[in-house]
């Protein structure tokens, strides 16, 4: 009997040779290689997209209370099929415990227990939109290599600036706590900076340019000091846009090639290149 | 008589070399070689840009009470002139449904039928601002080689990253999906946050840093989700930024260089290559 | 006697000979190479500032009432002293048309006028404000040789990109005018889009993420219209940001040296190179 | 006895020898080597945090009203405890009046002043909020090694860029003068822009793609003017991220390569250096 890891990625490369139910189901369900793993992902899908439509018409006031029953009786189907799904995919799998424990498992837990929940706590139900992240897996194991391959890339960028990024958000974080005080004692409670907590969270709406306008200052010196934070919020926009851009050049230049010449030295090349560019000798 | 086509980069490459009237209309029409042809174009630049005002002064309440039948009578007119210009569109080109179907004759369709259907659909009118679309074609045709090098150019650094801008895409309407849910969890109706679609707006609203302030976090934890959602806002800002800045620099270095090797006749060299890379020889 | 010419930079290089009191005050008044001339700069500077400070706060109501006749009187004076300024400089250069209608000369005009014309045209001191584009011309004489190189590689930059940025606000405002017209269509004159031209200034504010929140849409569509709006404007940032990174990364690149190795052909070295990095020859 | 220095940073390099009181008081307070001035710098890392919010949270009126004793107990706690903490390294470093003058010592002086001021002068404990930038002075004792390279790339790049920094603060500035004035006349006291200094208020809420919408352009002039002020706005901002980016790039570059050569010691190589580039001496 082979072993069977709950790890996709493995279990592509070594395929299952036993043939008893159990592999066959997990071929299907956690895999995308066979016809019938392909139409479930498909299926799986679809319904996915389904039930987080339902979710969010469910939430609006005259669909509720005009369908109210029967989308109340499609949420319970889709809870029903996901219920189904996460029964089988326990089953299926080695070690039940390990996939239960995963981040898919607890993502595939968490989009059917809020059904369940909402006779305890009311409107949790909204918590269903988690199902959304069941997409992710799908995504997953469709192996749409270009976009692993991009999002791969995408990531080990974003790896690569974590040190400047915390950097980067430990500045942010002084600046809007520095100046949301500083805007409490200067505007006051009366023009709505009724506390430092708010006056930080006013700071993040201007930092950030979202600028919501609930919150305005209206004095003098409040304008100044708002005036010299938005040119702060424009300019500094700039840091994590260069860290991303300057990371995201590397690693896609790390991920060209990176032969040098035998003869002048040269690292240049491109990934094609079967002589230097310099020199002409042969790489 | 030789072949000709409707696509108008081919048709300025082999010249038309018969002389029957449809020849010469296409030539004025579709092409911008000849004087008349260039006379034409201007023409239809400035009706275009003419019409668009026109519709655009025609929405104004005060204009269309004052002035409401002369700018209907202009309206008219300038929808004459272009289903004339439809029609000679029609009859000079020598498969007339193959231009009739293309994108460029679907937009000169469109671009006169809202006046038309006005009298079954009120409002529709409106929908002549597509003729600006028709701009496009004018542009096309005037060859203005440096634009569309250029515009070639942003298109390549587009179409390289599509991967990339997919995930990212992916990654905002899942943040946007998440939070929406949340912030209708936390905030309630009671707060504006009515439903889980319009929750949804919201965090677009706040993630794009539009913040229009129409809908407005209230609550303590409200205010602390939305200060989150605006940071990442704020941070993600940077990914398609990093995206095409990296695709636009390899679209230009690649654009740059345009020598062929004397040898293999591989074209894809550096700037700075002085030997052909696949082969050695000399450039 | 010396060729004289309004242009700095040349007057800068072929000192005037000549003794005349004309020459000494176009010493004086153009240039910032001797004593005195520095020391006309910095006064000019400083009055500058303050006048702009004194047409800001002349523009405050509560001020103006209280301090009416002060500001105003101030504000002649500073025209008096710019006029005699303005007098000198037509006396002190040989050809006083083409200073008058050089640029410079068109703002030093533009700069006390407004004072004068206020007895025609109530409001227009405000456009006093135009002085402030007179700091132009002392940063420009004092010879700031870094921040002039600075700004040069910054307008490379920006002329490079000039095609690109051309093609770029081409799809801002057809985008803007096609949303417009479309959100015009879908939310109609009784949720604020009052007519297409309104609607257009609406597309703007969202797609710029400025969202000022005057103008909301209220329906479901209008809603979905708009988010995907900003969502481009989210994302269509990164093309100018793109572009203007490219054409900066090259003007900078092309402000250094650009020798090639005699051996290897090798082109990528440092301004202070004195031998090839790639195989040790000497540049 | 040796020499003490306030700077951590040549204190760390030569290890204090002595063994008196002072010499383990400093080792404990100002250093991070030992075990006790590890524990020193956590427990402080902690007080500094806890501070940090019970400021925040005693601005909060609810709070203030119900625990309002509690909180001002425990600020005194905290600042008693941050006045010993002064104290203690007024006494155990060497030269007490430098480190009272050092930016750190000042910061440690502000974060302890407000709450006896507070006697003369109500509501300034709100700048108590300056107890946050203490926590720098651990970022640095800790010597996270990383963050302390990258920050000092970023800074890097910051500096490199400061001259097309200040051009661009400079157009900015002017931009937000000009428009502010223009609008100033537009629009006058009725819609809101009452003033040229809160016009100018107004520009830069608007150039910053903040978007307030306290203050709004009402006439059809203004809006046009306010539209190209944003579309400014939206452009700009590629300036700062390209000048960033680019400096980024170089200074990342700069920081990558680290040899030295072993005949004329120049260590200012590129990555794919092979030779100096200043003897032509192989590295």
């Amino acid at each position: 009997m082979t072993a069977k890891h709950t790890s996709t990625q493995v279990a592509a490369e070594e395929k299952p040779l036993g043939s008893g139910w159990r592999e066959r189901w997990h071929e299907v369900i956690f895999e995308a290689d066979t016809p019938w793993g392909k139409r479930f992902d498909v299926a799986l899908l679809v319904l996915i997209l389904l039930s987080v439509l339902a979710v969010c018409l469910e939430s609006v006031r005259e669909l509720r209370e005009t369908h109210g029953l029967t989308l109340r009786a499609i949420e319970w189907v889709f809870t029903g099929l996901f219920t189904l799904e996460y029964g089988a995919r326990l089953i299926s799998v080695r070690r039940p415990l390990r996939y239960a424990l995963s981040f898919y498992g607890l993502v595939d837990l968490l989009a059917i227990l809020p059904t369940f929940l909402v006779y305890f706590l009311p409107g949790s139900q909204a918590l269903l939109v988690i199902r959304a992240l069941r997409l992710l897996r799908v995504f997953r194991i469709m192996k749409l290599a270009h976009f692993v391959g991009e999002a791969q890339l995408l990531g080990a960028a974003m790896r690569a600036s974590i040190h400047k990024i915390v950097i980067f958000i430990g500045v942010v974080l002084s600046i809007v706590l520095i100046f949301g005080a500083l805007m409490y004692v200067i505007e006051g409670e009366e023009n709505g900076f009724t506390s430092i907590p708010v006056s930080i969270y006013w700071a993040v709406v201007t930092l950030s340019t979202v600028g919501f306008g609930d919150i305005v200052p209206h004095t003098v010196l409040g304008r100044v000091v708002s005036a010299i934070l938005m040119l702060m919020g424009y300019a500094i926009i700039a840091v994590p846009t260069g860290i991303v851009t300057v990371e995201l050049s590397a690693a896609t230049r790390a991920a060209n090639n990176t032969q040098s010449c035998p003869s002048c030295g040269a690292s240049d090349h491109d990934n094609d290149a079967r002589h230097c560019k310099h020199c002409g000798t042969k790489l």
